[in-house]
């Protein structure tokens, strides 16, 4: 659990580094890692292309040029994330049924856990846990807003 | 206003012959009209690809092809669709800080306004006008809902 994390944590930098919110995530099933990225807001200027929207389109791309059954695979995901999905983002999760969600610091403007808790309006909902190197996600946030962040410089702790 | 809503309803229709949950949407500004898209999650195989975050990707390559900045396009703009934005799409429109969302009927399990008011959470909202032709647009659902969706048979007025 703690490798997958730090491999988000990695993507992450990689998302500082090239002047994003720094935000990590990877998709794993068993101990396979079967997606992963970072926010590129930014690169993309397109708000919306947030690390776990980039995996969920990676495994989409996965499955259908394997003719897997996505529907089947997302129910056996389990989503690292450094910071906790945002409203957008943990709605998009929930509709999918993914299995799991572990997070590393807490979303505190856009949490789609807790700020406002969006599993209780789907039938299926995943299970959550947050904290974990939370410490580290969390430096990442700080280094980031310590910069400027070029395309959204009013948006502080914004995924 | 209604001429925008007719049109969004010509999409929802186009959206049920190809076999979708109906649900069209334009972006318009001002009196022309920017982008327009209907709901293509089984074309696709993609569940986040709805009707609004379609039209949000023709803006943005629109910006982009133009070097516009999208920030301050999308200030301006009004977005008609057939069935209220979802919680996702609800979070997504707030994040790109649209002007207006008028909405034909009410998204009864999912709706980022009247089940769950997503907009609280963010710092600039838009004006949201509900129930604008909005028998229209629930019958296109009900004609879908009677048939069969092929890839979300158990999904009830679902977008």
């Amino acid at each position: 659990m703690v490798d997958f994390m730090k491999r988000a944590l990695e993507l992450g930098w990689e998302a500082l580094v090239a002047q994003e919110v720094p935000v990590g995530c990877v998709f794993t099933i068993d101990t396979k890692i079967v997606a992963e990225s970072r926010n590129t807001v930014n690169e993309t200027h397109n708000p919306t292309r947030h690390a776990e929207i980039n995996c969920i389109d990676q495994v989409l791309d996965h499955c259908k040029a394997n003719n897997i059954d996505y529907k089947e695979y997302f129910k056996n995901i389990v989503v690292y994330v450094t910071v906790e999905p945002c409203i957008m983002c943990a709605a998009a999760l929930n509709n999918l049924h993914i299995k799991e969600v572990i997070y590393g610091c807490a979303n505190d403007r856009f949490g789609g856990k807790t700020v406002l808790d969006v599993s209780k309006f789907y039938d299926h909902n995943y299970d959550v846990t947050g904290n974990v190197l939370a410490d580290e996600a969390m430096a990442l946030l700080k280094q980031f807003y310590k910069g400027a962040n070029p395309n959204a410089p009013e948006s502080k702790a914004k995924k």
